[in-house]
């Protein structure tokens, strides 16, 4: 955790909060529950931000002051932003959508380097969830070759309902699956979400049945799946080999 | 270092080395010049291992035993394999030989994440040079997804000159280059060689001038350059769309 940016202690935290800049992640240690921790709790609660419970060896662990008191407040390396930022910045280009719909992406190298990828493929912007999936640290910031500065980010709480919002503004979204079509026979021209899954659970059902089309990459080989942030890629090229005037 | 497999001490390391199995490199403490170290090293050098001189520091800071004497064994996680095999294995499957050759890759979960690709896509099998360049041990063998144990990976001291080996076999190189033609007009049919570069410095001149071809991958944004194993991944599935009948 020492990439990340962290504030440690009660009253730190405290007005980490009320400052509500850039913040990520709050970690309170289970079981305290005392009047300066419900505080902290409850404020994080009104702002939205995300409360993890967790033990206190991890805290200690975290922690890299020796003093988190049981809490620690978890900063984001970036300001992120709002789906329609991603949406405004598609029309300021007078181009059709492109976004990326990270469905639960857990490693920092792999958020890193799909935030790298889609920023160099020309997409307007990076959609993640608020839950259970890896945030903007420093690790993720450096694996992205800095792009998390210059690509939109937007959090959300509900990737299938983001989805649901999106297709209404006519945007198709494709989801990458195994079971799918083989990529080359997918049209994927024009305005397009590419839906990418877990490392190691794919795209969650849910969300898969949002899609519009299912695209698989064509494989060979011994083993089970690409890197994560490979599929991504190759993914997002087809779609930019598709949409190339010729 | 601790997930790699390595010999520590004199004894040790001068045994491991007689067995000759798996050796992947040879460290040896700066300024040692004692009766068994030379030894050592003059055993390593008859049996072409390569030998990295290194600060007593850095010995230690490998060292999991804390015991190393001044000398420390890396053993490869894989047997490596000889270019033959690979064009080998092509001919076994009535296939064109497709191979990566990639000049200088430094981080092991990049070249974890090419040699999964390469089995992914494919590909015959990967070559790697000597000198300069991460070393399959078992960092690279996790970021694989295990693909290093399904995957021939060839180890050779002068990549320019493989090439010219190989083309002398009618397999034609294609490098990866941002001064390049556009990866969809470059025609990479066939017997193909794919040269993938070194993170920070791409290709190497001399390796580059070998190339038939200089294959580039469109891009936008606003940072310089994709990570080099999703870079890998694009090209090597142009390939293969190339190479899909239709």
């Amino acid at each position: 955790m020492s990439n990340e940016l962290m504030v440690e202690g009660r009253n730190p935290v405290l007005e980490a909060l009320k400052r509500n800049e850039n913040i990520d992640k709050l970690y309170v240690q289970e079981g305290l529950k005392d009047g300066p921790v419900n505080q902290i709790v409850s404020t994080a609660k009104k702002l939205g931000v995300l409360t993890v419970y967790v033990p206190k060896d991890k805290l200690d662990d975290m922690s890299e002051t020796g003093k988190h008191q049981g809490v620690i407040l978890n900063l984001s390396a970036v300001v992120y932003a709002e789906v329609e930022d991603i949406l405004a910045r598609a029309q300021e280009r007078s181009e059709s959508p492109f976004i990326f719909v990270l469905d639960g992406i857990e490693d920092p190298h792999n958020l890193g380097a799909i935030i790298r990828s889609a920023n160099l493929a020309g997409a307007h912007g990076v959609i993640i969830p608020k839950h259970r999936s890896a945030t903007v640290n420093a690790t993720v910031a450096k694996a992205s070759a800095g792009a998390v500065y210059h690509t939109l980010i937007a959090k959300v709480t509900n990737i299938a309902q983001t989805i649901d919002e999106l297709k209404e503004k006519g945007i198709w979204f494709v989801c990458a699956d195994m079971d799918g079509a083989e990529m080359y026979d997918v049209n994927m021209k024009g305005a397009i979400g590419l839906v990418i899954g877990n490392e190691g659970n794919g795209v969650s059902r849910l969300v898969r049945e949002k899609c519009d089309f299912t695209a698989r990459i064509p494989m060979k080989g011994d083993i089970d799946s690409l890197n994560a942030s490979v599929a991504a890629g190759i993914l997002a090229w087809e779609i930019v080999r598709q949409n190339r005037s010729k």
